[in-house]
Formats: C-alpha cells, sequence, structure tokens
C-alpha cells in the first residue's frame, strides 16, 4: 500500500525506519531504489504506474539537491511524503530540506523533518487511517504508547534525582 | 471533511488559498481561528474531537513560532498539514519553517512550502483522494490542467519574442 | 518556587545545569518531563495549575520544533523561561532557536542561549531575586565570584605564557 | 519599577510598545537613551545603581552588534530583558538577535523575539507579578482579553466567508 | 546551438537577460518553457533529443525548490548551467540556489550567481568558445569593453567628485 | 586540455576527484597549485596563458573566501569550473560557495557543489564534449554506467531486506 | 594618505561615507573604481604601487562576490579595510560579508559591517592615529561628539514622551 | 605596542596563534583576560588606559555574543582588531562573528575571520607598518615567505602525481 522509494542505499539506514514505522502500525509496503539522476526514465514509469499497482502513499527519501520527492509528485496524484536525507557533503542539510519543501504551487509534497522516515512511515499510516478505521485504532494505540513512554522517563529521572 | 484553522485573522489572505483549492476540487471544509498561545484549551477540543465530527484531514497555518499545527498533530491522529506563514516580525519566514518541520519522532506534521496554503488544499485532496476514486480522478484533471497552462504561456513566450 | 520541565528525558544532561544553578542559589525547585508533543493535556494542567501549586517561575527546556516553552507560556501568568536544546537532527540548533524566541505578541518566553540551561537557573534566581532581597544578596556574591574567576585564569595564563 | 534603555533615538518606535504594555498593565517605568558605544560609562552607572534606585527589572532594546543588554545584565544582577530590534543595514535581524541571546554562562539575557518589544513589557510585568499578586492578577485578566480577540476574530472571519 | 528553457512565463524577465547575452556574442538559441514539476514527459523529451537537435548547452532558469537544471542534466551528457531564480515565496532565494547548486556526484549542474541569467548566457558562450576561435575572439572583445566601462564609470565618478 | 589549480595542496584531496574523472573519460589535464592571495602575480600570468597554452577549460577549487575561481575567469575568456571546498575554518562551507557563485555580470564562474570536484571534471568532459563527438560518447556510457550501479544497489537492498 | 576604492560606480553611494568621514577626520584621500573583475590589471599595479605612491591604508568596498580587498590586500603590505556592500542580486549581503571577512591565513583584511563605509573611513583613521598625535586627538575629540549625540536624543525622547 | 586580550582562558589556544604573529614580525605584545561580562569595570579601564599606557593596537577575541571587542572599541580611539572565537554552544560561529562585526557607525571593529587570529596579529603589524619602515620591510618579506610556501606545495604537488 506503502512505496518507499530513496535515490541511493546510503540513504537506506535513514529510510529504514519509515519501513519499521509501517510494520508496527500493520500497513505493507515495497522498498526500492529509484534515482531521479541516474535513473529518470525509472522514476517516470515508477510514478505514473503507482496508483494503478495499488500504491495509496509515495514516501521519497534524498539528500542534497533532493529531486526525488518532488519529481515523484509531479508524476502521480498520490500524495507523496518527502523525507529530508542528511547526506556527505550537504551543507548542514539545508539543500535536502529546501528541495524538498519548496515545492511550486500544484505539485505538493508533505515534508518532514531532517532524517525524518520515521514520521514519514507514521504520516503514511495517518494517511491511510484517514480513511480506514482500523489504521486510525492503531494509530490511537500508538498515541497513547507516547504518553506511557513519558511516564517511564519520569520515572528514571525521578530515579536520576534521588 | 477538511478543517483549516490558523493562529490569527491576519493568516487568513494566505489560507484562503487552501480553502480555493479545496473547492476548485470539490471537496468540502470549515474555516476557523485557533489559537495554540491565546486559546490552548480551544485548541486541545479542537484537535481531540475532530475525528468524531468526521474531520479527514486538518490543514494549519500560522507565523513566527509556529506552534499550532505541531500542537494539532498531537493531539489527533488525523493527517495534519502545516503551512508555514509569512508574518510580520517573523526573521525571513525561518522561524515559521522550521517550528512546523522539526518535529520530533511520533508526532508528523505534512510540511508545505512558505505560504503554500494552495498545495496544503492540493494535499489534502490527495490524501481524500487516496482511497476515493472519484476525488482521484478529479486530481488527475487537475493535473492535465497544469500541463495544459504551460503550453499556454509557451504561446505567451512566442508572441513575447516575436 | 522553580519548575524545571523539559520534552524528553534526553534533554536531561543540558537541563540539570539550570538544577545545579537554583541549588548553588539557594532556591528550591523540581524537576519533571512534560512533553508538548506526547502529553499535551498533562502540560496544560501543568501550566495551568503552576502558580496556585506555588511556582514563581516555570524553566522549560526543548530541542527541534520546540513548543514547550512557548505553550506553557500561554497557560500561564508566570514567566517561562525557554532553554532551546541542541538535540539529534536538529539543523544546527537554528530550529530550537526560533521556535522559541520568536514567539507572537501576547505571549513572551524568556529565551536564553541554545543549551543555556545554567543561564535559566541564574534567571530564575535574578526574577525571583527582583523582590527578595536575601536572593538578590546571593546574586551579587555570585557576581562578584565571577570577576575572581578571571583573577584566577589571569594567574594560568602567566603560567601558560612564561 | 522598570527601566527601559535603548541604544538610539532610531529604536524608540519599536521600544515604546513595551511602554505601552507597561502602562496597560499598570506598572510604573522610566525610558532613556543609553548607548554601550557612545556612553560606555553611563552605561556602567546606570547598571550599577539599577538596583538601588528601586528597579526591579531592566529593558533593553539594540539592533545590529547589540551590546546594551548583555552589558548591562554584567552590571547588575536585576533580571535584563533583551529586545533585538531590526535596525537598517542589520542582516535580517540575525546580528541583533545573535548579539543578545547567545550570553556566555554566568550573565543571562531574558531575550524575546525581534522588534518583540511589546512581549518584553509583558515579560517584565509577569516577572513583578511572581510575587505581587495585584499584577498577577492584572495579567490574568490580559490573558483572558487574548482569549476574546480570537472569539471577535472568528465572528469578523465568519462575516468575509459569508 | 543554446537551448534556453525555464520552469515558468514568470521566470522570462530573468531568463530574456541569457537570450540577450547570446544575441549579443552571435551564438544562436531557443528559448521555451518546458517545466519540470508539471511537463515531466515533454523535459523526458526535451532533454533525450538535445544533443541530437543539434544543441551544444543547456541554459535552465528556475526559482524555489527548482529541479529543472538538475533534471535536465540527468536526461543528457549536454553541459548544462543552471540559474537560480529568485522567486515570489522564495525564502530569499536560498531554495533556489541550494536546489540546483547540490547535484549529486555524477550528475553536474553548472550553477551561476542568483538572477544570473546574463551569466549564464555568457557562460554557454564561453563553452562554445571553447573550441570555436570565432567565439573566442568575440569573447576576448566582450572582456576589453569591461574594461571600457571601468574607464567610462572613473571619469564619471570624477565629474561627482569635482 | 584541462587545468586543475588550487589554492592549497590542503585541497589536493577533494581536487584530486577531478583528476580521476577526467582519467576516467579520456581527458588529458594538468595539475598545479595557484593562490589568488599569496602568488597574485603567478595567477595573472595563468590566466593570461591558459588559451594560448591549449586548455579548452579551467577548474578551479578553493575554501573559504574563494577568490581563484573568479579571478581566473577575469582573465581569460575559457570557461572556469569553481570547486567551493569545505576547508577548516570555514563556517560550515557557505563562505566558500558563495564567494565563488555569486559572481557580477560579465565574469560567470561554473559553480558546482561543495567538495563536488567529481562533479567538475565530468562538466569539464561534458563542455569538452559539446563539440567532441568521441568525448559525447564516452559521457553516454558514463550514464548508462549511473544507471547499471542504480540496479546492482536496488540488489544489494533486496538482499538487506531479505 | 587613504585609497579609497569600489568595484562599480553603483558602489559610489555607500563608499562617499567613507570619504566623508575621512574629511571630517582631516585625513586626505584619493577614490577610485577598480574592479577585481573587470580590471585585473589595473587592480595588481594599484596594490603593488600603494605604499611608493605615498599611501597608509587602503579601503576596498565591493559586493556580491567581493573579490576585490582580499585580492587588494594580497598585493600589498599595508593594512586594507573591507566594507561589504549590499549590492542587488545580493543573498541579503551573505555573499559579500563571506567573501571578504573569511580571508586565509597570511592575508588579511580588517572587514567592516555590511555598508559599513563611514566606520571603515573612522578606522582609517584611527590606523593613521596609532602614531600620529594629531589624529588622535582629532578622534578623542569626536567620540566625545558620539556622547553629546546621545545627550541631546535623550532631550528629544524626553520631549515625545512628554 | 599591541595589547592582546580575550574573554576566557579558553579562547587562549586560538589567541595564542596572533601572539605567535607578532613575534614572527618582531612586534612587542602583552596578553591578558579581560572578560566584557564578568569585569566590565576592568575593561573600561583597560581600553580608557590603552593608549596611554603605549599601546598602539588593540586585539580582542571572544566567542558566542561577543562584545569585548566592540566594547574595547568604544572605551578607546587606538584600533581594533575583533576575533571571533569558534565556542562551544555557539551557532556554527555566526554569533560570534556577527556581534563583533555588525558596529554601528561611530565605533569600528577590524574584524578578521572565524578563529583568524593569525591574521589579526599580521594586520596589527600592517598597522603598525603603514608608519614605521622597519615593520614594513619585514612584512614585505613576510609575503615573500608567503609566495615561497607554494613554490613548496607544487613540488609535493608534484611527487604526489609522479
Amino acid at each position: 500500500m506503502v512505496g518507499i522509494i530513496m535515490g541511493s542505499l546510503s540513504d537506506r539506514k535513514v529510510m529504514q525506519e519509515a519501513a519499521d514505522a509501517l510494520k508496527e502500525l500493520g500497513i505493507a509496503f515495497e522498498m526500492e531504489i529509484v534515482s531521479a539522476h541516474r535513473t529518470p526514465e525509472r522514476m517516470l514509469e515508477y510514478g505514473a504506474s503507482a496508483r494503478s499497482r495499488g500504491l495509496k502513499v509515495i514516501i521519497a527519501g534524498a539528500g542534497g539537491a533532493a529531486h526525488l520527492p518532488g519529481m515523484v509528485a509531479s508524476l502521480t496524484s498520490l500524495p507523496v511524503i518527502g523525507v529530508p536525507v542528511l547526506s556527505s557533503n550537504s551543507i548542514d542539510g539545508w539543500d535536502s530540506v529546501l528541495s524538498i519543501l519548496q515545492m511550486p504551487s500544484g505539485v505538493p509534497v508533505a515534508t518532514v523533518a531532517l532524517n525524518g522516515a520515521r514520521n514519514a512511515g507514521i504520516l503514511a499510516a495517518q494517511i491511510i487511517g484517514a480513511s480506514d478505521p482500523q489504521t486510525a485504532e492503531r494509530l490511537d494505540a500508538f498515541k497513547s504508547g507516547l504518553k506511557e513512554k513519558v511516564a517511564v522517563m519520569n520515572s528514571e529521572l525521578k530515579n536520576l534525582i534521588d
């Protein structure tokens, strides 16, 4: 249901967190390397066939002059989530963030934080959960889990202070 | 189906473009001012009741230290789209962009470009269209329209050159 | 008298310096994890009850899209000191600094430097010392101590040069 | 009770908002030009005598390489609120913000947003209100007023839509 | 010999300067709107056929998340010159500059200054002049002209002073 | 045919990648240290004689206030490619990028990404390939190689997932 | 005694303030356009002959990729003061500031604030006054004048308040 | 003849390079810790007595909100050279650079590059050499040494290539 793509194998460590979040939330996904700059025709095909192949959301991660998320967004009317990846020789991540975020009118990319692949996975689940009650329930349980983690951290903090 | 909220009436000129996009794409919406910093209890209520009131997506716009999108995202498991608004006394928009984009793990906000409210509306439609074929069809027609606009611009360019 | 809160246990190392400064200056404090994005209701309760529970100042630290200081400031009329914490995946700290500093008119946050928790503790003491002569005296002694440290450093420098 | 100082008459338009906020909240204040770079001895005298002259808080505004707030903070143990002012030839306000915010350990400045003089006035009142119940009451009333303004804006928005 | 493309008619005012420079230097060119995000298939075709249609250099201008220069560079082995255009809602041009400049290894874009279309035209001529002596001669004459302009400016300065 | 120059031996590790790319693409080159700030007369001579010595393209790398690429471009009408090098004490590379990119009208530098020397080498080959069919063929083969690398990475990714 | 140079007649409005400051302080000067990128040979000559022509200080102003101050500093052992000028198409002045400030070890440029030509003139006088008692006296009188201006501004402020 | 001051012993490692440069160029100096924020009265005294104690130039280094160089410049009419030091918790050095560089009209600081203490030492010698022929001669010899270093580096580069 969710397609995860990235520009290079070097992005995989970050992008794996999107896959892990989807697994936790019970959403099926596929993962593939599609490079805007090295395989533009393959990218065109991927974007153009995405909806007909049954995808509901695409998560695209890339670093530097990160064109993959925006280009895929230009090729499909599915929602595309962009993950700016902090790559080597990046200028502190600004290049990747701005290349993904500042899309022109007509072609949005749902951008998440720098290296925020886990949030991309959760957002994909939320998009599916907008019309799927079962996923929505899982997301609400996930949200309760966040609260519990804070309670656990407070116990640890108390121990550290005492 | 889509809730559009903003922190102040001064954000309205920008946020109206989200409403206009939704109208064009045939999606119902409501529009309201909900301030994270002036009406925090109202915001809590808005976020907590959003799904049960039938909303599928929330679009939240704010400027400066823009907390509204992220805070609403913490209160619901619906997808929340954040629109950084360039307000007066903003430091070139950076404050608004970073306050919305750089959300911590567990609570994503789908961020669009600075003043990108029109794209927020289109993205909301894409989220609904992920599982609604009728909206998907309208989005595909909209995408074809973008192509046509470029053809028209090329004619104008040709006239300018000749 | 001073409440120290932070968004995550990972902020604790930095925030401990606020506690240490308060201890040195003889000011009582409590320390707790309150997450704007994971425990919004708990945050609301914390802010709303702060004055009645006897707090005079709140110190709030957070990283990334740091909403905790500003949100707590929206919930109480006590002075709130914000500490931008340099967290992992932050864009060099800019996100945290701007999310805390650039608050809209009506809801100030007294922002200190990036990772400046020690200064937050001293500022809290100065706020209390504005009307408490005993604390003011301790602060004046603390200020004299700063001068003495420079004298000590000058002796060390002299030794290094000779 | 509150001293408002600024580096130049050109900062006055911005700094007047601090005075106006204090007036609204019933706090007495004085206003004066004290330049770190043109009248350093006068600044020294101002800082050193501030507490004995009965001041409880100092608000200092400056632009560019804005040294006034930090230097006054080095001269008194009263809380000092710094207002970065966007002056001509500033590099988008970054110089003023960073010169005031990034104070070294031991000498905090409570920094507010760029041109945030109104918030500086409110913060000064909050500092006084930390131990003065009457001011605290006025601040709570002020906070309720913020909520009402949002209600008014919602009516206006409704009219604009209809 | 030189193809000038831009993402939108709104880029035309800036991009015209590339055309003007080429005219001055006697280089033939075509000018067209090719949008990476609205006409991706057209862009693919443009890039893929560029060399066979006789182009020697491509100049591509775009603003915001400017993907056109990099995407065209991925589609041809001709040299591609990228012109970052300062568009409305750009974050001071940083988005456009970084989206064009920070290309990954294997796919270079020869980036010029923000709004530097005139220099893009001159650079295209220099590329052609690398192997065409007649163009090289024209460029050397152009360079002498730059020197003469400084001499003229010095006369004007002298008049202003006297 | 290509002259590679750099401001200091410390730039060599980065600049070697330009040489390596040229070797792979069968282009002859020379490599030399020419410092704008330490050997300005040597730089003048280098630039002024470049075309007559048979160079077709110059690649110049430098860090910090990187004047070498722009100054050489002022001395020759050959195309000059600038490589911003991330040197020690650089402010995150911004100084080097902006010193090379933001050239005034009349004197372009073809700027590549921070530390993008490999792309500088490829760009130099593309410039030569604009009029040399043999080089163009090699570049097309090189581009096919990029596609194959993505295919290999996809196999690796598949293994990592399984 | 002081040479004022600038890259273009468009810098003259800013650079005139350096001349005016020198006039006020009784220092002789010359003013000329010397362009690093358009008249590199002229610049070489200017720098190489500066000391023998009797200059004691050089003030150089330039915008964008501002190479003039640093290049002249490479050509003489006289102190060179650099004035970053905010030119059109500059990226908010950052390019000019960093191109002048971030000089490599061995070749300093005494950089003043963006558009800070008046301060460049004063600094040139201070350099001359380091060994010329008469100039030093004039500078001390100038400094007293700064104090008096603050006194005048305080009177005006008083009138504005009353 | 040259006074080197710094805000903290932690700045010493960087500032020692100024001392080393002065030694190489045969200029006498003193070195001391003078903190703007911890010893403001001492700083006042240092600045006010600098000329009468025989100093000709002051080099001041500081990090973060670096007020020392500008404040000393306000206290003397001697030329003051400012060295932005990259301290811990600095925001990539921007705070230090802007706090020193962006001085208001009337009070210049001759700013050098981030951590550029060696250049501060050379600049101080150049200021003295403006009116002292012996120092000027040493500086010219130093400049020739820079050229020779490039020749040596070219030999090393040749060895590396062969």
